[in-house]
């Protein structure tokens, strides 16, 4: 994407007018609506989770998640799919709302260790290692703007890593050495205590500000809001330190949370993401770092990785 | 602050025990309390606007926003100054909110010749160039990921342009030769329609979502939400294009929105902002960018501009 990058800086130096003299080149948007079929990958109904809050003035709410691919944070995905059968959370309820931060939800009184709820059977145990794939064994510093020689050209520029790039469908941030997903808007991460806690997965928080990359590395990872994302983003904020709310009648209720497998095929709901390894994803990653459509004057060329959704669309 | 994230990465490689046997360093806040008195900038009542959205069932909703600093985008704060003098917004109401983009408010029929309002007199007029500071006759082109052995050791890592640094209270990215402002969580910018249009300051928006940092060097931005910031984040969001309301019903008034040096004495509000020139501010910097109290396992070596807000309190 770097030559791209070197080629929108150049446009910069158009004058406007140049800009009316040919079509508008297409924006992201419209790159995507013209992906083939069978550049469109089909989201499983068991990396797929389903969760209903009890619905407000303006209708129900649901909340639709999908987990993160392998070999991502496997030991709290298994976590989830096992919470999510059990039905864990049905009745439990969003407690934390902290204002361009986090949503979270879980067990109320899980600090309590009189009252808690019982986790089901057959939960993986969970380590800070599970954070961070690694791709051999020797670990590389990062200093995210030094030398970027050993680096990919086709990486993305990143403050928090020597690069970022795609994997199956998710943003990821490497030093080619070691890859971990990052943090951004919607993104779903696991609930932990101090370290060596690591979290089960029955904790979770959504993202709902600008993306707190600094807890890449550190928390794990487990999917993304892909639809329904309004339900949890204007929340009423809580008043207590972290966002957590005040009073148990501030929380917002989970009806319940499951696995779309689990649902009755009929009413199964259908997404698919747009491959992160096709032409036409490429193509969108460059318009959304070079935007060139109308509206736009100065392409920025270039992008985070946060700045660069993944497409998801309901399958026609 | 190159330097300080080289260090941080070579914090990486100790074992975890090794995090226990001194006392935890400062966090980012912990450092921003200790600041000193004369390290706080007041902010002035005439860079202050005060927005009072009509009461919902919680309450009040009153959001306090800075006004950016000289030199950037000084024909916008100025009309902004002059259509908070006239009280152009009181009776007007916030019109579109779409979910991780912007709330924007004005008038919801300034696109109706017939009926839209009339701007106050003194209005100053605006061009595409006042979105950048020239700070020489020649323009650098962009590429981020590019080498940057040309740029200060001190600015940081972004992928959005060469380099990113705070001037005067507020972030900016910058070549070396041009600087601008840009579009993090919070910011506050101008609306308008296409090219060569820049719009007048009459109609704004405040950014709810990850940092739209393609907007940079495209839209003026004029100031920052300092407080109250979930008064907008959480409003609903608009179910038609680009978030707008599909009905009148659905906006939320803007009962009054004033320069606080409007209000009587007793009345104004009393900001300040940790100054971006002193050495507590580095730390602070240096803090988000390698987190490394108690909670992180792997401080991230780097940060984005938008990850390291600038401290703002109500005066002491």
């Amino acid at each position: 994407m770097k030559t791209a990058f070197i080629l929108a800086a150049a446009l910069m130096a158009l004058p406007a007018i140049a800009r009316d003299s040919s079509p508008p080149p297409p924006s992201p948007g419209e790159l995507v609506a013209g992906a083939a079929a069978d550049e469109w990958v089909t989201i499983l109904p068991d990396d797929l989770l389903v969760m209903d809050l009890a619905p407000d003035a303006r209708g129900p709410r649901r909340v639709f998640i999908q987990l993160i691919a392998p070999p991502y944070s496997q030991p709290w995905t298994a976590n989830v799919r096992t919470l999510a059968k059990a039905g864990w959370w049905d009745g439990l309820a969003i407690v934390r709302s902290q204002d361009n931060y986090v949503v979270q939800w879980g067990d109320p009184d899980a600090e309590d260790a009189g009252k808690a709820k019982a986790l089901p059977k057959g939960m993986h145990a969970t380590t800070e290692q599970g954070y961070v794939r690694q791709l051999d064994a020797v670990a590389m510093l990062i200093d995210p703007c030094g030398d970027r020689s050993h680096v990919p050209a086709t990486w993305l520029c990143d403050a928090y890593a020597p690069g970022a790039t795609f994997r199956s469908g998710w943003p990821i941030a490497t030093d080619g050495v070691r890859e971990w997903p990052v943090h951004c808007y919607g993104t779903v991460g696991v609930g932990r205590g101090m370290s060596p806690d690591a979290g089960t997965g029955a904790e979770l928080y959504a993202v709902i500000g600008h993306a707190p990359r600094h807890l890449d590395r550190n928390i794990a990872v487990v999917g993304r809001v892909i639809e329904g994302m309004e339900h949890l983003s204007t929340l009423p904020r809580g008043t207590e330190a972290l966002g957590f709310y005040a009073t148990p009648a501030e929380r917002t209720p989970i009806v319940s949370m499951r696995l779309a497998s689990e649902l009755p095929a009929a009413d199964r709901p259908r997404f698919e993401y747009l491959s992160t390894e096709v032409i036409t994803f490429a193509r969108y990653a460059d318009a959304r770092a070079n935007r060139r459509d109308p509206f736009f004057i100065a392409p920025a060329g270039g992008a985070d990785v946060c700045n660069i959704p993944v497409p998801v669309r309901r399958a026609p």
